[in-house]
């Protein structure tokens, strides 16, 4: 009954397969291989975009830097959640690679940036005024760090008002996934044709290894690209194996299949436990991510009882559903939580 | 018949094996598993060190960056060979970490810095002279460019400058193993007992998919790299899968056993090919390289085969062999070049 | 009737002078002039500290970006005021010099932190956590962009909360002067004494063509200091004319004379206008600026009459005096005021 | 008899005088001031170009660096001389503005690069190789380190291969001045119209107090010099001091004077210790340095005599002329150096 994080679930079967499948035979190195055009190849049909440029790299942290880098200079700002996991978890990431730019927090309910918050921070920005880090990039994280998601029409609206100030659009995808299996919409849909510069497509979190891609809708973006993710030390060698990863992830649904499990697993907790005697499910579940305002008492039950998961705030616990769930795991930890909370009410 | 490099060949069985192994089962995540604390266990005993501090990371780019980056401040000069990997081929990666070092390129035959050549350079070094960087660090290349490698008591000659000096020691092993290998000699003789204050132990040439272990043998020297290690994008959030490959490689002499096949096979190449006429050995065989003087009607010959090399400097080619090596393979090889070497011979 | 800002002046007599003597003979460059020596000697002396380290530049923005990179990782963060200018105005020098540092804005009333703002910042740090920047120094604007100052016990107060911490304390003295004058403290008192590691000590705005001087209070933190203000750029050649400015503004009090005219005139431009009808004084006066609300008509009026200042926010507006300010011209703008107040009423 | 640099003598009578008329009335700050504009026009009309954008600053590391990164990207290259101010004098500076870039070191008698010299270099460059940093500039130094200078023609054929490779060039004109007086050729010849991008156009050496002008000759150059040059700490607010001393300098052919007496007073040197028994002139003198092999008794009797002068290698010194050389001067050192050769040879 883990639900730390959707990291400590290992590498889905068919993932694992295709690095076997690799492994067959020498190939060239440092992405000149069969398996990375092919990969490219898949992931311009999955988001139905043919001059898209795609990059494999190994982390999400990596992905997201190295992308911020080529559409962010190092006088620029990026305006990014207050929440978000390129501001807050990074280690100053995007600052490192970027050369010393500036991340703009902005609040906004439920890890979601709003119109209203972006418009007001973009009017107080002064451009071409030399002393201020100038406006450069937007950052949203899909699926949130709430669990919550953007519909294709509120990135669009986001990137309309980004646009008009004349800034690039980065999307943090380490569930990217899960925001799509959520709403159904086409991936392209909530992407490049709502403006969307540069997606980090994640697929650590959600049945790779690591891996991840970095993809510019723009090729002129992506110029820069190669550059920075070899001088930051992220072009592999053995790329074939970061590509293989990716490839059977695109393939075939499998991205959404496993998306869609972990998606229904959260959707299985939040339903089992929003019920409970002062429970209360503190956001919408909207991807892998239950966060739950429970009993310190039923807390502390669950913890006794090795369910692993993470205390957010008070008495909000964060519960991370992973592609591999279990309704018999899911169903256990509701039962015990059910249970707690009956024996919590009797002591009384 | 792949002689490109030993990156084109894939992985281990018992790495794969270890990988599966490290999926069974969820494991927390960053590294906070116990694949990864065992993995620091046996890297303390391959290297007779028990309060070493090691690091995995995916490439050996990220490793000498990160490593570098520790012992270097930004005004800091890195001595280290004209040819060497951190100098020609990581497009300023040691740069970019270290937020702006130096890195001067000394000469010397094979690849292999030599004590007169590294001393006449620190002695024009000016210490505290504000407008020159600093002298900070020495990089060793174990096995060199040239595929050659340090006895214990060169690397130990070397170190004992550097040290009367004040820098740091780096030494750069992506064929770390190939060298150890070729000389028989304990690994801690060859590095920290000799002077070498930070190691990059490399496995992804010699048969991992992608891991390197950044190992300091001074505590003091790691208090930043967690932190770089992060901020570059280098933490792996399913850490395991980087240690499970990285244990396997350094137990049951798997490295040493993986590096003496490569060997064995350059020798192999090395004595069947230096026979032929018109042919020259460059350098002495001393890890899985063999640089040689070939024909060019041979060397074309060879390449219309489709055997893969490359081509060096003028009629110079280079045959790297890997972990995998037939001699089948080898001898068809070598076969194949007397055959052209005798109708060579025989059209002219 | 210029109240732009202290920049529009120019420089003081004395400093001058002192800029004349300096040109007599040749000396030498980088800093081993007589010169540089001697205010080295006149700083220890003025602080009361004869092993604090002192080092000319040219620039405010200069002075604290070296000053923090010598204080401050590059995964480290700086707490300081949402309005100070480290973070505000100078297009991010800071994460340009220290590397990639984060600046991390704070709220407080009349541009001043306070210890409760602080200690709930720092307790919401992770030491240790690699994931998150690392808290590593607190930067105090002294006195603050809103024309305020702090006290030599709030200075302690706060400095202690940072030393429980583990921080340096930066101070950026730009407008040092004028709030020692303000209160009539020690100026050791006002910095090392209450737990300051590093002041930017501003001649710049009150007085000098261009210079600063950065004063480090524990010689350790001084060490990289030196390469750092080269590999900037901001090592002068003819460092005696930095020093001459240096040394003239520390000797004989004279930049403790400046800023006391300055004081006064904002004083008393603050007693002549808080009286108008429908002014308000928004912040205390505790060094040269006044931060008034205005009616609209009067400030217009003023604008026509070729008065020159800042449009703060909305009807708030912002006076900033010189050390050269005369009576004359704070009395004609307050006429000025005053009768179009008459006149405002008059037409109302 | 102070030979030791150009920068120990101090400032010219005229440009003192502009900065003390730029003292008389308040300006606006940060080079929005008539002075820094009359500057921009009085450079435009030297240089013979309308669109050129000029941007002043205090150090000629601040000029080389920044210039340097407006032309280069962090991972690109810069070809400079083995002995060239930017790589050997600067602790740094390009790297650190750049991002990371690398300097290469080329080769060349007298300090001057040969076309030969850099052909090769380019030839051995991999375009596009992602592995390799990226030819990206060329940085000329006029005069160079040895004294010399570039003929309008030998610039523009360097040029000319840099633009065959799609390299911008940078000219570090510390010593500009006089290296134009020898050749006595219009300004814009031996710059823009010879294929120079960005000249870092000296003036402190000649006579001002601390001023350089960066000097882009193509406008798109210069878009993001403004705000490298902020958050590099190098805008200054009373900017119209550095425009005062450069705008004096510009007119009235101020600069080409003083450079003038400069170089008549080293051309006097030469003539003047040539023909001393022992002696030889090391290069020929197109600029304001001697650079002459002495018998060792020669130079510890000059030494002995209060001369002061660099010791360059073994008996080779190097004499510095500056814009306020005295030929009495110059004739004692001349005469003290001819009364010590006939000691010298008498005694032996």
């Amino acid at each position: 009954m883990n639900f730390m994080s959707d990291n400590v679930s290992g590498a889905a079967p068919a993932i694992l397969q295709a690095l076997l499948d690799a492994n067959a035979d020498p190939a060239p190195s440092y992405g000149h291989d069969r398996l990375t055009a092919r990969l490219q190849d898949s992931l311009r049909t999955l988001f139905d975009h043919p001059a898209m440029v795609s990059l494999p790299v190994a982390t999400g942290t990596a992905a997201n830097a190295i992308a911020l880098a080529c559409l962010c200079p190092p006088w620029g700002t990026i305006y990014c959640h207050e929440q978000s996991h390129v501001h807050v978890d990074e280690c100053g990431a995007p600052e490192m690679h970027t050369g010393g730019a500036k991340l703009v927090p902005l609040p906004g309910a439920d890890g979601k940036l709003s119109c209203d918050v972006l418009s007001d921070a973009l009017a107080r920005a002064r451009k071409g005024f030399v002393h201020h880090q100038q406006p450069a990039v937007l950052s949203l994280t899909q699926a949130t760090e709430a669990g919550r998601s953007y519909t294709p029409d509120e990135t669009a609206a986001l990137c309309a008002i980004a646009k008009r100030h004349g800034l690039k659009v980065h999307m943090d995808g380490a569930r990217f996934a899960n925001a799509i299996a959520h709403w159904g919409c086409a991936p392209e849909d909530a992407t490049w044709r709502a403006g969307v510069d540069a997606l980090c497509f994640g697929a650590t979190k959600n049945g790779a290894l690591g891996a991840e891609a970095i993809l510019f809708f723009n090729p002129a973006d992506a110029e820069q690209a190669g550059y920075r993710r070899k001088r930051s030390g992220h072009l592999f060698s053995k790329m074939r194996f970061l590509s293989a990863q990716l490839d059977a992830y695109a393939r075939d649904d499998l991205w959404l299949r496993l998306a869609r499990r972990a998606n229904a697993a959260a959707h299985r907790l939040a339903d089992g436990l929003a019920g409970l005697p002062g429970a209360r499910l503190v956001y919408p579940v909207e991807a892998n991510e239950v966060f739950i305002d429970l009993p310190l008492k039923i807390i502390e039950g669950l913890e006794a009882a090795d369910a692993a998961f993470y205390r957010w705030d008070g008495t909000v616990v964060r519960l991370v559903t992973s592609w591999n769930a279990e309704d018999a795991v899911m169903d256990r930890f509701i039962n015990l939580a059910n249970h707690l909370a009956r024996h919590d009410q009797r002591s009384t």
